[in-house]
């Protein structure tokens, strides 16, 4: 039978500034144990990692002029937007959901104007999130715990309203559990079922770290989960020729 | 600061059949506390209320013979899944994404093969996975606790591999948690963010439950609501005309 788990907030961080040590100011607010998830919300990572946007060096296209004229928008902060995508999946009215450069399907590439310290300034995703997570998890190795890492981010989606925390980056854990292969109680074989673990993880950690409160940080304790120093966020990412709504 | 929560597999629950009481089942098989959480795979939810459908009792229209033998699958399975559907959201080689009666999309409207208990049938979704939940929640109510219930399916999504579960039914509290007007710590207004906390406790329950174990229920301890009597996942379903994935 599988083990309870628990989730654990983590509070008392400092604000975080470039070149901070982000596994170490974790490190220092919780007790961390061996096998211990950290999950980590992509906002802090960016901050930690100067992945910080000066809007007045911004000077945007034509394109987003345009766009951005008509729905009322900074046209700097639509220029940053497209410039983190490789491509607009839906245009629709204000809505601008695009794929970024690492495949992930979100509204605005993840660009966030809320929360980076300074007005003028927006904060984009971490260049590579799974060599971010790799970075931090050697680090807390450095610190003496063996634990896996997920950066986290809220994404909308179709057909359901509200968002919810998904895993952008990871290190240590494989990010999908297969049951193909397995069997059920019954003795039927699973024939397609894969589960996103690093998703569910990130949905988890959602619920103690809240959005106003500064609890940009969750450990989740008691999870069962093979080592792998490959893991990556790739095999989440649907091929094109798999997917139905690009 | 937000609490630590517990999640906690609920094993040991008999073999259910139609018009087992499932509120006693679980209460018997865990220590409950008020403001508990209690999250039912809709499978066991199905098999109580009889939504089970004997495929020899299913004459398959020409439309679900063509498809299904192009394809290689029961026509009368084909069949069951197009009843439970209102409209097909994509239907691409094999794969067939459907809407169902109470406005989900997810593959084959979500017809369960796998554990049905017997061959020759399969079953399908609650008619009214709401007020499964609030039934549910009212007999733990006379067991002696005020929880709240959500009713969880597994479901695929666009863009991403893997499945995660989400909810489909609810009693007790809101699926949706909107920071919408409140402030973030730098004073910045949330405009658009509402969480589907809903989602996320579903989400958190499939890693303790697992798809191969007998582990079809999971409390989630620790996480504060408010109680709301007319609860329902009805906020989730997006409407038509905001959805630019239909």
């Amino acid at each position: 039978m599988p083990n309870a788990l628990s989730i654990l907030p983590v509070a008392g961080l400092p604000e975080i500034e470039p070149g901070h040590d982000l596994a170490a100011a974790i490190f220092g607010q919780v007790d961390l144990a061996d096998g211990d998830i950290v999950l980590i919300t992509s906002k802090i990572v960016s901050k930690a990692e100067g992945c910080i946007v000066e809007l007045d060096e911004i000077e945007p296209s034509a394109f987003a002029r345009s766009w951005a004229t008509q729905w009322e928008k900074d046209p700097r902060v639509v220029e940053v937007v497209l410039g983190e995508s490789t491509r607009i999946v839906r245009q629709v009215g204000p809505v601008l959901i695009t794929e970024t450069r690492h495949g992930f399907v979100c509204a605005n590439s993840g660009v966030d104007q809320s929360s980076s310290g300074a007005h003028g300034r927006v904060l984009v995703l971490p260049a590579d999130p799974d060599a971010s997570a790799r970075r931090e998890r050697a680090r807390f190795a450095e610190l003496g715990v063996d634990v896996a890492v997920v950066i986290t981010d809220t994404f909308g989606r179709p057909w359901r309203e509200g968002q919810t925390d998904v895993a952008i980056g990871i290190a240590g854990l494989d990010p999908l559990h297969s049951y193909i292969g397995q069997h059920d109680p019954h003795g039927h074989e699973f024939r397609v079922q894969e589960i996103c673990v690093a998703d569910e993880l990130a949905a988890a950690s959602e619920l103690v770290k809240g959005n106003t409160s500064r609890v940009p940080v969750a450990v989740v304790r008691g999870y069962e989960w093979e080592r792998r120093a490959d893991a990556s966020m790739a095999p989440v990412i649907r091929d094109a020729e798999r997917d139905l709504f690009r």
